[in-house]
């Protein structure tokens, strides 16, 4: 029987999917699961996405271009626009998801053996593309007492070798719901300049900011053009994660080459999830105005209840729709376990991420879990009195 | 301003797509091209398929299973039965076509390095997915005096080295339409078994075997289970190119695990696209009789026709819906530039793959196109009679 690669054998699995096991346990004892632990929102998808899949007239189901459907193109970038993003149709190749984004901008920019540096924690499937690209991850730490603000720049230049060939943000942020300011990106372009640097970042969340804080863009900032992919996904957006269609954005047609290189290989992006994706750009101003407000109430409620618990701490983030609790639990994976297989309040339980799969540095987020609020406030209040009642009884408290 | 990597250097380009810029000439001049250059087929997708998704009722367009949704793979697993191929619903990932099945399988069972004999001429964008994996193509070449046969095993054993870790095969051929017969893959098995090596076999063109002969699937090779991977896609069968599902599949666990942590970190296949497979897993017997119908007649008389004329030779395939033919030229590349920047007949013109692109062997495939018959009969006679005069004028034939 032949080996399977080195790369199949030390991709690392998902911190979420760890769990599914226990969750069963939980399911077939009879417990409700509040699912906290994926960002996967309740929020119904626009009709007007969906009409239009229901509308298209197909006879044959064909490739559409590798780089996407151009008149898809042209529309988002007037999208882009309005948030003073101004790119156009030949800067962006249309991808499945945002992890194909991810997937074709590690491969264009990095050969197997160089260095990205990403503020952690940070979302986990990150460690998983880079593994794929046989890339290699330099984690500079965040904080929970800065509410996971950006480390000081002297912490990346710590890491700095000459393999570095790379820096990545998520912003707004998954896991943490860090919304970096303008302040902190002028600092990261400077870092992009001085070692000339490729510059991604993840901006799915990009309408999930709050508190009237401002979302810049790395598109935003001057003079590094050359330097920065954008990734993009229209799964949270429009709430149609199952769409598959995100998106590669950058200026340097070194890489739009390249990168189309790439996705002719492939071929093209799901037809359905763009014919979709072109409708939602009609998506009237007020679902988003509902929709963020659903999530600042939800943000409010949940932050509010995990500070309240003794011994818990929970930062208020200002974007995307996840928060991360520091508990005082011994170990996020025991307890997490724990909480499926061994916990129940009234037949009912809550899954959380464990935040230990959002580091990179080993022995990090020990103490700390992921909490999505992509669940309804009444769902929310139950899963918090779970949780409260959770933590006086766990065994393993500290 | 930063090198974008080796890989995106050396990353090749689709050999079809080259030609895309003088297509547009020839567009411009207001010439009626016929396209016989991609497998993209002009057979309507199953309205049974495109019903499903119009009448899905979905609120929130969510996540799917990584591996796809269960449902579908339960019944695809009964639609594999009919070809006498058993597996179950934990034996397959769903996949965003067969190219990212091959993308995942590649990653899977191969490190940067290491080598894959392949028999050329092969579909091209293997060699850009093997680039992407840091995968060494090691060519056999099989000849079109034998219809493109497979190549005495003597051949494969030859380029055996301790870095060969596994064989590919295409069945039926694209680009060849050259089906396997029992006795040939049962001596790649004594192949597989000796140097013990991953047998990768990308099947998608089952449905499309002709004349009698008989399909037999690496799955059907007994004893081999732990080195056989599938790799399969619905965009031929059902002519839903643009759904974007495939399927990775293998008995051995080891490679299902990893395949699954790939599969993970992308998220999931296409929501829409799996309502339509798992649809269109019903669409009746006469559909395919129908198109199979059509399709040997659209064989038969390029074939002929093909043959006709002077100093053209094209061996009759018996699977897919694709020859090669041998023309009277000095270079395949030129030549189909040449049909599209310089030649027309009656106002039309027709496109074709040059054969190089096929052949991993520099200088291979010089005298060959690769025609794909997706066009009805009375096109593909109109395209026949354009070439006939085209090569009657062509300035460089030999």
């Amino acid at each position: 029987m032949p080996k399977i690669s080195a790369k199949g054998n030390s991709m690392p699995a998902s911190p979420i999917r760890k769990l599914v096991p226990y969750a069963e346990t939980a399911k077939i004892a009879g417990r409700k699961i509040y699912h906290l632990n994926i960002g996967q929102p309740d929020i119904e998808t626009p009709q007007i996405m969906l009409e239009a899949i229901k509308n298209s007239e197909i006879k044959v189901l064909e490739y559409s271009h590798s780089a996407g459907f151009e008149s898809y193109r042209k529309k988002l970038a007037s999208y882009y626009q309005r948030f003073n993003i101004s790119i156009d149709a030949t800067e962006m190749i249309i991808t499945t998801g945002g992890s194909e984004a991810l997937q074709i901008a590690m491969m264009t920019c990095f050969d197997p053996g160089d260095e990205i540096i990403i503020p952690e924690p940070f979302y986990a499937n990150y460690n998983g593309f880079s593994c794929a690209a046989g890339l290699i991850v330099k984690p500079v730490k965040s904080f929970i007492e800065t509410g996971f603000a950006l480390p000081p720049i002297s912490e990346f230049e710590k890491l700095i070798s000459p393999k570095t060939k790379g820096i990545m943000i998520c912003n707004p942020g998954n896991p943490t719901g860090y919304l970096y300011s303008r302040e902190e990106l002028e600092l990261l372009k400077q870092l992009v300049i001085k070692y000339d640097l490729f510059f991604l970042s993840d901006e799915v969340y990009r309408e999930f900011c709050y508190d009237g804080k401002e979302y810049v863009s790395v598109m935003h900032l001057k003079g590094i053009d050359n330097n920065v992919v954008l990734l993009d996904s229209i799964s949270k957006r429009y709430s149609a994660c199952g769409a598959r269609i995100g998106a590669l954005i950058s200026k340097n047609k070194e890489i739009m080459a390249a990168a189309l290189k790439f996705a002719q290989a492939r071929l093209s992006p799901p037809t359905f999830g763009q014919i979709g994706a072109e409708a939602a750009l009609n998506t009237p101003k007020e679902y988003f105005d509902t929709v963020q407000k659903e999530y600042i109430g939800r943000r409010d409620f949940v932050i509010d209840a995990l500070n309240k618990m003794d011994g818990v701490f929970c930062p208020k983030p200002s974007g995307a729709f996840y928060c991360i609790a520091r508990l005082p639990i011994d170990d996020s994976d025991k307890f997490c376990q724990w909480l499926l297989e061994s916990f129940e309040f009234k037949g009912e339980t809550v899954m959380l991420a464990p935040a230990t799969g959002f580091y990179s540095t080993p022995g990090s987020g020990k103490n700390e879990v992921r909490l999505a609020y992509v669940l309804n406030k009444e769902e929310l209040k139950k899963a918090m009195i779970c949780l409260e009642n959770a933590l006086k009884v766990y065994p393993r408290r500290v």
